[in-house]
């Protein structure tokens, strides 16, 4: 299945993923249902945005969508509520092995993100780099810094080695990207 | 429509503006705009969740959907950020004129609400009794206080009349549903 502009989704690289074929989202996914599971956090993807051009009815409670578009996303794929603060990221695979090329995001969740952060919300990047299946947490500050200071179209993976944190891949939670985050406890 | 700065233009209220038919969800995606537009919070409405079972490629940048169907949803549709607070809540439209049917909303959304509320977030139900074009806001406490003390299966109009928020329709903003909630500025 090939997806819009800029969602990249990479599918079974064969070795990686420690062995098991996840992508990033379905590691978020069960990570997601972790945390509520455990009410810790009540965080959820969003829908792929699309338009709806033709909708069948084969029976009086079935519809069939028949013809629909993949629609640019205004916002962040992943949002929800953490110790009582908005919480609001985007995650994004690579195959690229040094850098993280920005034109994977839309200019749209780019600012959907800095509002985000300027109204007081938790916003942050997680990126994988898919041939090492190294995943990091890039918070909206550091993000935002390298935007200002740097004319260059990809972040390099320096950056997320230095500034960023490695989310180490565990059982349960999959992907325990919290943990990576500080918040003052205001549950 | 626009005006330029300093021009207010109110429009007769007297003919209602059920007689322009717009939707409760058309209302409230103006709202949403003209609160992001001013800096108020940033609110939208999420996608329809669908699950896809078919894409077509007519070329190599296009992606038409050509069968999906639509999804449960497991969350409410409108989420985002208020005050620095998350902020979550469904909005219905009902024909009923005495009653809104709880049928209206799914169980999981129900949940979903019940969750927010105790991580803390401001959550709430915006009905609109079209017959009458009378749009109300229910606080989620009250929501939840009507279903553990009631056994009906549909609230009644007058609780929404006695315990909500009527909010009035407006030209700009449309329907000012953030006013009707309390919130402490810890933007």
């Amino acid at each position: 299945m090939k997806y819009p502009n800029g969602i990249q989704k990479t599918f079974q690289s064969t070795i990686t993923y420690g062995n098991r074929g996840m992508t990033l989202e379905e590691d978020l996914n069960l990570t997601n249902e972790y945390y509520r599971e455990e009410d810790i956090a009540i965080i959820y993807k969003k829908p792929t945005p699309i338009t709806i051009y033709k909708v069948d009815y084969p029976s009086r409670k079935e519809a069939v969508i028949k013809e629909a578009r993949f629609k640019t996303p205004s916002t962040t794929d992943y949002n929800g509520i953490y110790h009582g603060k908005y919480i609001d990221f985007e995650a994004k695979e690579t195959k690229d092995k040094t850098s993280f090329p920005l034109s994977n995001i839309h200019p749209h969740q780019i600012e959907h993100l800095r509002r985000i952060i300027e109204h007081g919300g938790i916003g942050f990047l997680i990126v994988r780099f898919t041939s090492t299946n190294e995943t990091y947490l890039l918070e909206g500050k550091d993000f935002f810094h390298f935007l200002s200071n740097e004319k260059r179209k990809s972040i390099p993976k320096h950056y997320f080695e230095e500034v960023g944190k490695l989310i180490p891949l565990g059982f349960r939670p999959r992907l325990d990207y919290l943990k990576m985050i500080e918040v003052k406890n205001e549950k």
